[in-house]
């Protein structure tokens, strides 16, 4: 639609639409804070609705801060992605915006309400999906976005940068059965994501290579927090057959595993193995240090940064979506069976 | 040094000094990035060494910024300040750039050239020291500051937010006396931190107070990371006549000793109790859950946000040092003794 609309206009036309002069507008769109505000919700409404865009990003004077945007910020993997991020923007001499908009559409609107008025070289969303109204006001003002772990939602015009999900569930599970393990269960994550199924099918996919069915018994169903997986870990430990070792697709999710079988009596990884899939740092220091796949959460967060950081120099990227590795990070939560 | 030598220095004068135009001096000084950078160093330096003055912060327009800047973003509980600036800074309309300078001057530097030319309505440094020149630079460019828990090291000329830390050693060891524990260990933090010794005191004079004596014996030197809990843990369990309770003055390092606990095969809270300090998020989902000193971060924080941004107005703050409350959080950690 926006881009339908989009037609050659000029400062002057919009000036006159809106009964401000040229300087007026020009203010507007430079950001500045010496316009009124009603005077400036006036106009910005008929640069949107006429389509007018800046100039590209490569002829603007940098702003020196990159924005980094997530839902929100109660996850300790928020902090790795920042390390990356801010590294990388660090290094450029630029500025890291870190914003929390706790999928309200209020708090988006104030976020880009500021990124008006001070300007970005660009927006790296983490997880987060803007609404089409606000995309379309980014694309307006010519700001380049980037996104990171988009959970399987790669709806947006924009680049992506992940992590190999499948092959994680796949070589968590190999290692298990390396060990000995038979009855291997399962706790996966929310089943929209796609993450959560790449994680899974991971999983089936390492069982049927080594010939064992895949028994929809020992998969519980999770939400990747705590206590999904704590409820995973009761049912499966609870059954007339209970799995010798459970893969938790998510760190938190495998803390909550060690708990149930801490309150059943039980030890890791003695009675159960355990192991996880992201690698937060805490998870060395859990007890027993957790045997988990790592996602490079930092190095996403570079990564991220330097693409924007390019796009906002008018370069263009190889591949809209890039996969980094995930690792098997072996500790002491998984045990030989047998 | 730098007041002494203060005195109205104009414009017109450092530009004749440096030999370009006055607009030349007032891009510099606006922070605009269309100066040669040779031209900005030897402005930049005449102002310094005149001791100009920019116009008081409320005289100026408005950045949009605050910038809160880190020694390292390598602890868990540096989310949880983010999340509170975050949170008023957004709340006010206003974007939050996170910084690390990893404690070098080249990075301390960097940072700081990039708030020059793009401004910022304050700073709040986390336990990070800035070099007095570096100091004489954001008095210069008048930038307020706030320091955030500044770990003993109150010297700067700054407005300071921490937390009580006498009185939370004070409380969770009066909490296991209550328990009925007689001997109990502790693992203190860098002797060099304020914080550390207050923590110490605190968990002395509630054994006096209780009547029971201070054994040295008990007091093990830790540096609050995870490896020098679990080296004390394992010489506390190792005594001919081990604590039945061990006090741990940070959350990584009473993490530390459950693996002590863990690979001696005993458990906790059966065999020892275990109290920590911090109460970072995933202590939560440890295994049992960690009773602990809740410090209020996130508050802390929100507090530092509202003071910064109050005196980028040119308000005046009451107290130029605070200390929010610590309180314990009882979880599972900690059992009765006897």
């Amino acid at each position: 639609m926006a881009a339908r609309e989009a037609r050659k206009v000029t400062i002057s036309v919009i000036a006159d639409l809106a009964g401000v002069s040229v300087p007026t507008v020009s203010r507007v769109i430079n950001g500045r804070s010496d316009v009124a505000p009603r005077t400036r919700e006036r106009v910005e409404e008929l640069l949107t609705r006429h389509g007018y865009r800046r100039r590209p990003p490569s002829m603007r004077a940098s702003s020196g801060l990159v924005d980094l945007v997530f839902n929100d910020l109660d996850s300790p993997w928020s902090v790795e992605i920042i390390r990356g991020v801010e590294d990388v923007a660090h290094a450029s001499g630029v500025g890291t915006v870190v914003s929390a908009i706790h999928r309200r559409t209020s708090s988006a609107k104030q976020w880009l309400d500021n990124i008006r008025t001070r300007s970005t070289e660009g927006v790296i969303f983490v997880t987060s999906i803007l609404e089409a109204p606000q995309q379309a006001e980014l694309r307006r003002l010519n700001i380049p976005v980037v996104i990171v772990d988009p959970a399987g939602v790669p709806a947006q015009d924009a680049p992506t940068v992940g992590a190999t999900n499948w092959a994680g569930g796949l070589r968590a599970t190999e290692y298990l059965i390396g060990l000995g393990h038979r009855r291997i269960g399962f706790i996966a994550g929310p089943p929209q994501l796609l993450c959560s199924r790449a994680r899974m099918d991971g999983y089936r996919a390492a069982l049927e290579a080594a010939g064992l069915s895949f028994d929809e018994g020992l998969v519980c169903r999770g939400d990747f927090y705590h206590e999904s997986g704590f409820a995973g870990g009761v049912r499966l430990l609870g059954l007339a057959q209970p799995p010798t070792a459970i893969f938790a697709s998510s760190d938190q999710m495998a803390l909550g595993v060690y708990e149930a079988v801490r309150q059943r009596g039980l030890r890791v990884p003695d009675d159960v193995s355990v192991v996880g899939f992201d690698d937060l740092p805490e998870v060395r220091w859990c007890s027993p240090p957790l045997t988990t796949v790592r996602q490079p959460l930092v190095e996403m967060g570079m990564l991220a940064a330097r693409t924007v950081l390019r796009l906002a120099k008018g370069e263009k990227v190889e591949s809209p979506r890039v996969e980094l590795a995930t690792e098997l990070v072996i500790r002491d939560s998984a045990a030989q069976f047998g």
